[in-house]
C-alpha cells in the first residue's frame, strides 16, 4: 500500500496540503473550519455573549463523518477531572480520526489567559499583574509551564494572550490586558507567547484589534479612534507577538472600528496581517463573532452573507461552534454565492497548521498523561514569584509598612477572606463553577486574611468584613468601626469580585460607569479612616479606582491586580514585609471617579492645562511603585548627541540599592518629541529593565535606544522618523524623571521597513 | 483725478482685488490678515484661553500705518454703552482710513453666539434651546434681529453659529450647540445663518471641526474620532450651513483629530472646505488657534512654523490679534520659509470679502447708529417666543402641572432668584460682566420666582434657595425642607451657573467629570423628595443631568436650557399652564451619571444588550417632550415600495389635537437602515416638522423622502446611496414609533454628488 503524499512526512507542508485539499470534498475542507463545543452550558450558565441564543443544533455522528476542524475547550466548559478529561479528550479525538475518510484529528482549544482555564489548574496572577511586575522572562516562565500542561493534556491551541491596550479602565475586560502602554503590553506579551509556543502551543493574539477602545468602556460598544491611534497604540503590540515570538494564530475582535467590524475587514485581518506583516498562521473568530456580523452588527442580511463577510476579510475558523461555517457555508457555496477559493484558502490554512502540529501524521497518536497534576509545586513557585512581583506599593508615607509583628491588626473588608478575591473571571473558578455550586474550587488558595494570620504569627489579627463587595448594605460598618477602635493598624481589604456578564465588578461584560470603588466599600473606608487608626487599604482589583478622595489620609495603600492562587501569601509578605514590593502601575490610578477615558499617552492638550477646569493627572501615574529600601541613580550617561535618522544611542545609568534589604527597581525609558509633524503623546514608554539589587549592591544598566523607536504614523499613514529634537527620559515613573538625554536627529525624513526594531534592548551590568 | 481701477465698484471683486494686491507691499497684505483687540483685559480676567500669554505687544498708531485687517470685539470686550461703542468703532475705523495708504476699513468682528455679546443687547435663548424649539423659520428671525443690531453698529462679522454637534454630554460647551443630531444641527445652525447673513452679516461657522468629540468631554482634548464618523457626523451641519445658508466665514477649531489640528490641516481647511466644496470666503483662527499649533499642539517649532502650517492649511485669518501673522509672517516671506503666494491667497480672500462687504468703495462711511437699544420690544418679544417654544415638559405623570393658581408654592433652588441663571456664558453679563463687578447686568432678566409670582398673582409662594450652585454647603436644607412640608407644591428650581474656563459649571471650561447634578443639588433634591410634598423639577441648565435617581418620584419635571432674559417668564408661563409646553429634548437626558459619552446615534452595539452590565439606554430619549394637550396620529400613509437608488417616497400622517386646548405636536422623521455595508445608527434623524394646533385642529404633514437622505460613508470613503432595505419611521421621539414605513431600494450602489439632497422638506396642509 502506498501512503498518500498528504501523509509523507517527508514532502514539505505545502504539497501534503495541497495533495489533501484535492482530495476532500467542498464538505470536508469546510469541516476542517469549524469545530464544535461539547458540554456548554445550555441552562442560562454562559461564559460567552450570546451563548444561548448563537448555538446550532447538529448531530455530532453524523457531523463527524466529513472530519472536524476543531474541538472547543473540553477542559474549559465543566469543572472535569484532568485526567478524566484528558482521556476523554483522546477518545474524542480518537471518534474523529476513524469518522472521517481521512482520518485527521481536531486542533483542540483552551482557554488560558491567566493559567490553563481548566479544573485544578493553577490560577496565575491576572494579565494586569504581569503588566505590573515588569518582568518579561518571568512571564515567559509562566507562558511556557502553562504551555507545557495544556501539550500534556492534549490540547494544541492556547487562545491567549490579550493584547488589547487599555484605553478606558473602566471596561470589564481590564484586568485581562497587560496595561495601558503598547511597549509594556508588546513586550510582556510577546514573553507570554515565546513561552507557550515553546512548549508547543498555538498562541493566539486577541482580539485583533481595537477591542478595548470602545466607546464609553462598554462592553462591545463601537470603537471610536483613528486610523493613527489605530496604528501607534493599539496594533504595535501584535507586531511585536507575531515577529518576535512567532505566534501562530490571531483571534478577530468582535467590535467594529468606525463602522467597520474587525471580522469583517479584509484590509485588517488580510491586507495588514497577512500581506504587510506575513503572518501564515490561523485567524480565528471569537465566539460567535461570525454570527454577530448578522446579529449585532447588521452588516450582513443572511447567515450566508456573514459567512461570506467573514471568510472574505480572512477568518479561517469558525469558534466555538459550527453555525455559519457549516451547512450555510457550503449551500453558499454551491450556490455560487461564496467563492469556492476562500473555502480553500481557508482549508489551507488550517490543515498547514495541522500539518505543523503533526495532526497529518499517520502515526499520530492522542496523549493520555500517565498522571495528571495540573497545579504541581513548581507551578505554584511561579505563580508566587510573578504574584510577590506584581504587587504594588502605591504610598507608604510614613512607614507604617512593613507591619510591626506583634500588632493589632484589625482585617476589615469583602475581599480578606473570600479565596475568588486572588483570581480573575477567566479563572476556572471563576469562570466555570459559578455555574456548579457546591463544586470545590480544586486548588489551594490562601486567602488574604489566612495568609496574614501565617505571615504574622504573633500578631493579634481581627476579621469582620464590613461590606460585600457590591451590596449596598452598610449594616457592618459598625462592627468594622469597632474593630478597627481597638487596633493599632487596619487593614481594609477592598476590591473586585471578578465573574462574567454582569455577574461581577471586574471581567468580561462588567463594565463600570465610573471608577468608584465598588458598593459600599468606599464609604466603608470612610468610615474607618475617619477611627484614626492608621489604615493600609490594600486592593484586590481586575482595573485601577480613584482614591484621590482618600489622599493623604491613608497610613499606607497597596495595589494588587487579582494575584492568583498564591496572591494571598504575596500581598500578605508585603505587609509583613517579607516581601519587599517591586511592583509598578500597568495602568494609572486616577484621583475622580469620572472623567474618563484617560489613559497617560496624551499629547499636550490631553494633559492638565488652562483650557478645562477638569484635570486629569492622576493621582499614582503609569509605572509608579515604591519600595521598602532606596534606590540611586547615578553616573548617567547620555551626552547631547546629534544623530542620523536611522541612527543609534546609549543611555546608562546606575542604580545603587542604598537601603539595608534587598529589592527591585525599575529603570523605566521614556520618549518625549517635543516637535513633529503630528501631535504626540508627552511621553511614551520604550524601554524597561526590572534590576533586583541586594543591599548596597549596584547594577549599571545601558538602553540602546535606535531611532526607529521614535518611528509614528505621519500624516500620510506612513511611519516614519523624523529629523528634529528628541529626549530620552529616564525615570522611575512615567511622571518622575531622573536624567534626560537630548538628541538631535538629523537627515532626512525616513520611512521604516519591515525589519524596523521594535524594542530598545537593555543591557545590565552589575557593579 | 483717475479713479484706481480696484475703487471701481464698476469693475469684477476679482479684477478690483487683483488690482489693489499688485499695489500693496507684503507688509500691507500681511496686515489683512490679522487684527487687534483693543481693550481685551490683562488683569486675569480672560475670556479665552492662555489670552494673557499669547498676546503680543505693538504700537498701535504705528501698526495701522500698514493698514489693518481686522477688527476684534469692540463691543464684546468691556461694558460699553451702546451708542458710545458705535461712535467708538467709526471713530477707529476712521482712523484706520486715514492711517493706511489705501484707506480701507477693517473688518469688525463680534461674538453673538445667543444675541450680540454687548452690554445692553438682547440675551436670546442658548443655541441647545434652539434646537429644543424644533422651529427652523423661528431661529432664522433670531438671527436676522441679531443681524440687523450688528450691522446697525458697524459690525461685519459675527462668529457664530456654533455647528458642533454634541458628542460627549459633560463637554462645557454643549449650552453652545443645538443638540447631539446633525440633521438638527444643520437645519437649526442653517436658519440662523440666514437669518443673519440677510442682515448683510458675515455668519461664520464654528468650530471647524471636531471639537465637540473631544476624549473625555475635556475642553480641547484630542479628539478621538474615525474618518466614517467624521465624515457623517461632524461635518454635515457645516456642509448645510455652506450650501443652503450662504455663510461666508468658517473658524477653524482648537482641537486635532487623532493627531491633526485643524487649524494645520489642509485636507480639511482647503481640499473638503474649498475644493470639494466650492467655498470662497474666509477662514479665521479660533482665539490664538495659530499659536496653539506651537504651544499647544507642538506640531511648530518656532512662531514662523505654526504661522505657515495655518496659512497653508488655509486660514487667512488670525484673531483676536496679531501675534503669528505680524512680524513673524512678513520676516518669514522674507527669509523665503513662507511662500509669498500664501500670503496674496489669503490677502485676496479676505479682500474679496471687504469688496462684497463695500469696505472698498470710495463713498464708504463708518456707521453712526442715531439712537441705539439693542434690547427692543421687538427684540424681546422673539427671545420670548423662542423661550417658550424651547421649555421641554420631562414628565407630569399625574397633571400636577399646570400649578393652581391659588396653590400654596414652595420654590427652592439656588437658581428660582438669580437672573443669570437665564443665561448661557456667551451672554454679556456672564461672559464679560463678572470682570466688572458692581456694572448692572444692562438688560431686564426677570428670574423665574419673580416670573412665578407674577404668574400666579393668587398664589402663596415662600422661597428658598437650600444651596448654592457648586456650594457643598448643606446647612440650608432644613429650612428648605420646612418650606416646602409647608406647602402644596415644591418647585424646584436647580441647575448650572454659566461660566468661562471654571468660574461656572458649564460654559467654555466648564466641564464635568460626570452628569451629576453640580454641588450638592441632587442632595436638596433627595430632601424635598422625602418630605412627600410633590416636586416640580426646573432644570435650568447647559446640558443635560442623570435624572434616574428620581424617576418615579418627582411630581414633574420641566427642562430648560438657558432660556435667555425672557426665559423666567416663558418657564413660569409653563408652570402656570398659560404656555403649553412644545419643546422636544436635543440631547438625550440620561439615567446614571456615569457611562459618557453616549448620544442616541448608536449602531446596534452602541445599545443596550446582554454584552454588558452597563444599559446606556437614556431615561428621556432624544426628541421627547410632553404637552398639556393630547394629540392623536392618524391616516398614516406609507405603504410598503419598491424605489430606485436614486428614488423619491412620500410618507404622510395627520395629527389631531384632541385636547381642549391649543399646543404643538414635532412630527419627527427617523431612518432606520437594516443592513449595510458599515455599521449604521439605529435611527437617526432625517426629517421634523413642529406643528402648531388648535384644539380639535388637524394637520397633515407630508415628508419628501429621496434617498440622498439615506446615503452615508461606506468602506473606501464614497458616501453612497446602497439598495436594500429601509424604514422611515414617525415619531414623537427617537424612542417612541408612532408609524412606520419599509423601502426596498433597488439598481446600483450610487456615489451621490455635490448636489446630494441635504433635508427631508416637509409640507403642511390644514385639515
Amino acid at each position: 500500500m502506498t501512503t498518500a503524499p498528504w501523509r509523507d512526512p517527508a514532502l514539505p507542508a505545502a504539497a501534503r496540503v495541497d495533495d489533501l485539499l484535492g482530495r476532500m470534498t467542498l464538505e470536508e475542507k469546510i469541516a476542517q473550519l469549524y469545530g464544535v463545543w461539547v458540554g456548554a452550558a445550555t441552562d442560562g450558565g454562559g461564559v460567552a455573549p450570546h451563548q444561548h441564543d448563537m448555538t446550532a443544533d447538529y448531530d455530532y455522528d453524523e457531523l463527524i463523518t466529513r472530519g472536524l476542524g476543531q474541538l472547543t475547550r473540553s477542559f474549559g466548559t465543566a469543572p472535569v477531572d484532568p485526567a478524566l478529561g484528558a482521556r476523554a479528550l483522546a477518545g474524542a479525538q480518537r471518534q474523529i480520526v476513524a469518522a472521517g475518510r481521512f482520518g485527521i484529528p481536531a486542533v483542540a482549544h483552551e482557554e488560558c489567559l491567566a493559567g490553563f482555564t481548566a479544573w485544578r489548574a493553577t490560577a496565575y496572577p491576572v494579565p494586569l499583574a504581569w503588566g505590573a511586575a515588569f518582568d518579561p522572562p518571568l512571564v515567559e516562565e509562566v507562558g511556557r509551564a502553562i504551555g507545557r500542561d495544556l501539550r500534556a493534556m492534549g490540547v494544541h491551541q492556547g487562545l491567549a494572550p490579550v493584547l488589547d491596550v487599555v484605553r478606558d479602565p473602566r471596561w470589564g475586560r481590564v484586568e485581562e490586558t497587560i496595561g495601558e502602554d503598547p511597549y509594556l503590553v508588546g513586550t510582556v506579551g510577546t514573553a507570554y507567547v515565546r513561552g507557550l509556543e515553546s512548549a508547543g502551543v498555538v498562541a493566539t493574539l486577541k482580539h485583533f484589534a481595537g477591542y478595548a477602545s470602545s466607546a464609553g468602556a462598554r462592553n462591545l460598544a463601537p470603537v471610536r479612534a483613528g486610523t493613527r491611534e489605530f496604528a501607534d497604540v493599539t496594533l504595535p503590540p501584535f507586531e511585536m507577538a507575531l515577529r518576535e515570538g512567532g505566534a501562530r494564530s490571531v483571534m478577530a475582535a468582535y467590535t467594529e472600528r468606525d463602522g467597520v467590524p474587525a471580522s469583517a475587514d479584509p484590509e485588517l485581518l488580510t491586507g495588514l496581517l497577512r500581506e504587510e506583516w506575513g503572518f501564515t498562521g490561523t485567524v480565528v473568530a471569537d465566539y460567535f463573532g461570525i454570527g454577530f456580523l448578522q446579529t449585532l452588527h447588521r452588516v450582513a442580511g443572511t447567515p450566508a452573507q456573514a459567512a461570506r463577510l467573514a471568510l472574505d476579510a480572512g477568518i479561517d475558523v469558525e469558534l466555538p461552534t459550527v453555525k455559519y461555517y457549516g451547512e450555510t457555508l457550503a449551500a453558499a457555496v454551491r450556490a455560487g454565492e461564496v467563492p469556492a477559493e476562500l473555502i480553500d484558502r481557508a482549508a489551507r490554512r488550517v490543515l498547514l497548521q495541522k500539518c505543523d502540529l503533526g495532526l497529518l501524521d499517520e502515526d499520530w497518536q492522542p496523549l493520555v498523561p500517565e498522571s495528571v497534576d495540573l497545579d504541581p509545586p513548581a507551578n505554584r513557585a511561579l505563580a508566587r514569584r510573578l504574584a510577590e512581583e506584581s504587587v504594588v506599593l502605591l504610598d507608604n508615607p510614613d512607614g507604617l509598612l512593613p507591619l510591626s509583628p506583634d500588632a493589632r491588626v484589625a482585617v476589615v473588608g469583602p475581599r480578606a477572606a473570600d479565596a475568588l478575591a486572588m483570581l480573575g473571571c477567566y479563572s476556572f473558578p471563576s469562570h466555570v463553577l459559578p455555574h456548579h455550586p457546591g463544586v470545590e474550587t480544586g486548588i489551594d488558595i490562601p486567602t488574604l486574611l489566612e495568609s496574614l494570620r501565617a505571615e504574622l504569627p504573633d500578631a493579634k489579627v481581627t476579621f469582620t468584613e464590613g461590606c460585600g463587595v457590591s451590596d449596598p448594605d452598610p449594616s457592618g460598618f459598625t462592627e468594622a468601626i469597632t474593630r478597627a477602635s481597638e487596633a493599632d493598624v487596619c487593614v481594609a481589604v477592598l476590591g473586585d469580585r471578578a465573574g462574567l456578564f454582569g455577574r461581577g465588578t471586574s471581567g468580561e461584560g462588567c463594565d463600570v460607569a465610573d471608577l468608584s470603588l465598588p458598593g459600599v466599600q468606599g464609604a466603608l473606608l470612610d468610615a474607618l479612616v475617619a477611627t484614626g487608626v492608621p489604615v493600609v487599604l490594600v486592593l484586590l482589583t481586575g482595573r485601577p479606582y480613584a482614591l484621590g478622595r482618600w489622599h493623604g489620609r491613608l497610613g499606607a495603600a497597596v495595589q494588587a491586580f487579582f494575584p492568583g492562587e498564591e496572591g494571598g501569601p504575596a500581598v500578605a509578605g508585603v505587609l509583613s514585609g517579607r516581601v519587599n514590593p517591586s511592583g509598578r502601575l500597568p495602568v494609572s490610578v486616577p484621583r475622580v471617579p469620572g472623567g474618563q477615558p484617560w489613559t497617560y499617552l496624551q499629547p499636550p492638550l490631553g494633559l492638565a492645562g488652562q483650557v478645562s477646569n477638569l484635570d486629569p493627572t492622576p493621582l499614582y501615574p503609569f509605572g509608579h511603585g515604591r519600595s521598602y529600601t532606596a534606590f540611586t541613580w547615578e553616573d548617567f550617561s547620555g551626552p547631547d548627541a546629534e544623530i542620523g535618522t536611522d541612527g543609534s544611542y546609549d543611555v546608562s545609568v546606575t542604580v545603587r540599592n542604598t537601603g539595608d534589604r534587598a529589592g527591585a527597581e525599575v529603570v523605566q525609558l521614556y520618549l518625549h518629541d517635543p516637535v513633529a509633524g503630528v501631535t504626540r503623546p508627552d511621553v511614551r514608554l520604550i524601554g524597561y529593565q526590572r534590576l533586583e539589587l541586594a543591599a548596597a549592591e549596584t547594577a549599571r544598566v545601558t538602553f540602546r535606544f535606535h531611532t526607529d523607536l521614535s518611528a509614528f504614523t505621519d500624516r500620510s499613514g506612513r511611519r516614519v522618523v523624523e529629523p528634529g529634537d528628541l529626549e530620552l527620559r529616564l525615570g522611575t515613573s512615567s511622571a518622575d524623571v531622573r536624567a534626560t538625554a537630548r538628541l538631535r536627529l538629523t537627515g532626512p525624513v525616513r520611512e521604516t521597513g519591515a525589519g524596523r526594531r521594535l524594542r530598545c534592548e537593555a543591557e545590565v551590568s552589575r557593579g
